[in-house]
């Protein structure tokens, strides 16, 4: 029947696009960028902090990278540092406390000064129908994800503030802080509220030498993301299948993307918000973006239908 | 396999949430809130147009509804004047020509004066792969809902400001205007500029004692829309399936919105835009919703997997 | 010289245009809208809270409110009770304890059983440069908004979902959730995750006949918003000038509202975020908006100058 | 008294601050990184078109670029070859003409073939108050903007789905395309429209190898549109003042933007809208912003008052 024509004869997808789409794996900024920079990035040591420390440090930056795993933070360090030459340091650090975060931009001040550009990357999430969580499971996320992020952004802001220096800070979402999502909604809440948070500050300390952006990343396999939200693999293939570049980001990209909204390149730029998803977001929420599925035979026969209506 | 598990033991939706949400049927705002109120409706004669006119009608306005079609017009006004007891004048007008959109404000001001409440509904789409469009395609479209929808605006907004009278504007816009979506890109483009528009000028006409506001409507039968969005009735069950409410809307949902809208309860109301569309919107953009289709018992499977994940 | 021109000869502002949009005192819903419904209203002892909780009870519903400050609770819910005829309960809660939160709810079903229309109205805030916020004054607010909401939400979702109950839920934001704002980053930021909370829920929970929706308010005058937003009294004048409407909001302008989006009118309504500011946000975002200053005279000096330009 | 306290002492703005922020002149690409690639590019004869066909002409593509005025382009097009040794191509098109543009893409595929990078850059504006837009002055925008940037997409995008070819769309917008902005209503709504459109074929055209991006630009001297949108001068200042970087952008800086979202370093960003502005944007939209006018002093006694405050 009419009803059901659609779902039996629909589109295969193969992705095939994703051929149109390769990613440049190659650095983008001109050797030297950020030369005599000093840059902080949270969650350093694994995934895309990982990468985007990688990117800056073969840039010419002196890194800093903080999280809880020293042993982590350290292995990336050395490995970083023996491939770009630059010195990749390391403190340990739990944002959502606010003492320690104190103590990291002590250390921070004492290993390389107060840095250029700071990178709020550090993020905790898992999959989880809403009405199976605790408050320790909401609070275990939001603390991470908002107060950490606040924490560290005062921290550093009220000390640049004090010694009239000027920085770049870029924060990591999400595409669902934007529209918020069932199942994921602490970390959503919680992205949502540095989204906020950064918009505030772009305006308020512009005057004092600071920008503050945003990317919001789509699906980049990562160890970290991937095993908390989709700890089965079976999701992969749903998304790879709605996204039209028909494939999942790689760390290189989104590394080279925030270098440059860290660099001198991008100084216009603050209070912005970036989506960096191959198109996924608009993707599901276009209501009639289903209609892929149609085949051009298909349109035809639904042009005729439409052409022969008459009046509303 | 892991890979398909979900896909076969996928939750079966039987939106028997709805039961939750039944429709409204009566009129919401007290008896008489129009009383002396004149309302100026494009598209009235059919669907939602319809729908808001005779709930206008009932509470008290005078209406005057115009659009092409002038026999649709009169036996929409015959009905609904010998329902409300109260006059519904019709005037003809194709509002893509703006001598048309000037001669039709004539003859609504020789009729019953400039008009207090207006609401800017008549509009046209198609569905169809935007390859397929000409530029007339493309023209036929974005005439009617951005350029119509700007000369009514305009037309009367001249001269209700020379004769300093303040008046409601409302226009019916969609949930894609935001998001935009493939296959519908004109109407997308057209809706999106008619957002714009009422933006703008609730900011700037409100000296003149204007208020401007949107609403976006998910998907509500009506002849007009369905047969041209949904010709083959075969999306529309996938429509209900990702509505949060579990039903598509109902015209009268609508006019008691555009009622309130445009009653003087509202009249600190202006350049707001309300998505009224079951939830089928944030449904449809959050990036984990398919996670609904997971079962309880996949849950703990799940949850089991994330609890052992070590590190990042 | 012509760039000091326009502040010199710049247009006066009366606001005089608030007489054209004068607020609506009476209630909008139809007696006994709520009958035999319950409501739950956090922060309903004073402020909007308050006049949304006199709108409900008037309109026929049981009403629970609770806060900190019993006396205050005990005081507004025999004055509204006396009005009104029907009984409002309250209960002491700090929204910010997850136990509190979890007796309280216990106290409410003892009370009524669970409740019907949920709004999470209580919230805390004050103006604040950035660099002056400690940790703690970030969190006094943050915990209070953002938590306090989510405790709330979650407990009493999980209560109702465990019942098989629907419910609406409400919550109360502001115009700067969207747009952020220096000077009240904590608020901004938790009230920005407040949204993505309530968006994600509305998609995620739906099935469990839950609805979720959001007013974002403009300035209405209430002594615990005014007292730690505008203590000197000479930020008002600003905001109405640039408010199109030319005037605050009044509490029974939202109460109206929020009876709407919290009643059977509005069932097909969810994941809506509904702004109510007499127009305040797109005046102060647009742009452009600034050249309201310009006069008639000086419009024609420039349009003669537009005229004359040649070439890009 | 208190309520004009803080006109008299406020803070005077020197935009100091934008010595923090020096704009980067230099090229950020790699060279060659679009050797073999044929850029499109509206508006490309003057200036942020302009720049940005400078800057892919320099990192070695193959420019066409096009408008109405032949000479003005050719002028270009023979300064930009001779400095970067890269051929620029003219075509003579006016874009709101279905039937040029079809001819200038006859003329571009036998000139270089299809293109890889399109920007679609044209447009028109001036500012106006809403009710002196006649029908005609409401087109002569709309029609450039929004109807020019569909019959250029649709044209070139038949074409390059028929020959299986990939390519990158940008458009440029504005930062009130999504605010709206008074007195530049139809510039407001057309440009919001071609939003709609790109978010819509990003959805649609990823699977033919399309992707599709925008960019919102604050304020950027060019003769074409200061002429237009600030004729006297006067509202330069102003805009300085609440731009958080302090200073104006370069078209170098949009250029370098423009050819990252052009590359293949952007191969995976499709339906993304970046804001770059300075900061504008939050800063206009933020409803206390305003605040950075008190002083330190002010703070203190502020803070006083709230501190005293008791009760809600
Ligand atoms: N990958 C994606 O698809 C994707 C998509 C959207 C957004 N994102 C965002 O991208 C960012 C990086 O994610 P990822 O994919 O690279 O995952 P990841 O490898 O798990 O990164 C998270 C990092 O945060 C650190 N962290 C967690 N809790 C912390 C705490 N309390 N204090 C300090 N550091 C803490 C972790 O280090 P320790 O365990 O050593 O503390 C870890 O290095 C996150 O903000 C994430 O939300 C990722
Ligand atoms: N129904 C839905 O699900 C839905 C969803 C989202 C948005 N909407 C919007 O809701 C509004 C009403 O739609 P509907 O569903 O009620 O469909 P409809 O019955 O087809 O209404 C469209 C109306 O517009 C009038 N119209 C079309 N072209 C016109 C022209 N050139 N000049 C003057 N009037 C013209 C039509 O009358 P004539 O043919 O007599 O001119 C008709 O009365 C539209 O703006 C639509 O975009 C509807
Ligand atoms: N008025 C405006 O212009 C405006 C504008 C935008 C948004 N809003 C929002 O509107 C809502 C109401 O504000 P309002 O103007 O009516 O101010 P308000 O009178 O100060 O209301 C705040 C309420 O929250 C309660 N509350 C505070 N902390 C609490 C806690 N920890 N636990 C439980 N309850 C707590 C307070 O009661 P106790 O002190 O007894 O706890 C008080 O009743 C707030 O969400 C506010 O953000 C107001
Ligand atoms: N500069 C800013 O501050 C600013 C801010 C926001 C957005 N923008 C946007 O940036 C873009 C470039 O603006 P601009 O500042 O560089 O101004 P501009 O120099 O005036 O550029 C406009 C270009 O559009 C071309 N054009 C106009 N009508 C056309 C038509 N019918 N057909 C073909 N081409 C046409 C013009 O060339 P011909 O006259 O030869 O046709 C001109 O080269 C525009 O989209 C503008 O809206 C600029």
């Amino acid at each position: 029947s009419l009803k059901t024509w659609f779902r039996c004869s629909a589109v295969q997808f193969s992705s095939a696009q994703s051929g149109f789409f390769p990613p440049a794996e190659g650095i983008m900024l001109p050797v030297g960028a950020f030369h005599n920079r000093v840059a902080f990035i949270t969650g350093g040591g694994t995934g895309l902090g990982r990468a985007m420390t990688a990117t800056l440090s073969q840039l010419g930056a002196q890194c800093v990278i903080a999280s809880r795993k020293l042993d982590v933070l350290q292995q990336t360090a050395e490995e970083i540092s023996s491939q770009t030459g630059n010195k990749v340091h390391v403190v340990q650090c739990d944002v959502r406390d606010p003492q320690a975060v104190s103590r990291c931009v002590d250390q921070l001040e004492s290993l390389t000064g107060l840095p250029d550009v700071i990178i709020n990357n550090a993020a905790g999430n898992f999959v989880c129908p809403s009405e199976r969580l605790s408050p320790n499971a909401w609070k275990s996320i939001t603390d991470i994800v908002l107060n950490g992020t606040a924490f560290v952004t005062l921290e550093l802001g009220k000390r640049l503030i004090q010694s009239q220096k000027g920085a770049s800070f870029l924060a990591i979402t999400t595409i669902y802080a934007e529209s918020g999502s069932g199942f994921v909604a602490p970390s959503a809440s919680a992205k949502a509220g540095v989204e906020a948070l950064y918009k505030s500050l772009a305006a308020e300390w512009g005057r004092y030498g600071h920008r503050f952006n945003i990317i919001q990343p789509g699906p980049i396999r990562t160890k970290g993301a991937f095993s908390r939200l989709d700890p089965t693999g079976s999701f992969e293939k749903a998304m790879i299948d709605r996204i039209p570049v028909g494939r999942l980001g790689k760390p290189v990209e989104i590394a080279n993307l925030a270098a440059y909204l860290s660099s001198d390149f991008a100084s216009w730029m603050s209070g912005a918000i970036i989506r960096f998803d191959g198109g996924e977001y608009v993707s599901m929420a276009g209501e009639f973006n289903d209609l892929r599925r149609v085949t051009p035979e298909q349109w035809k026969v639904m042009e005729a239908m439409i052409r022969s209506t008459k009046g509303s």
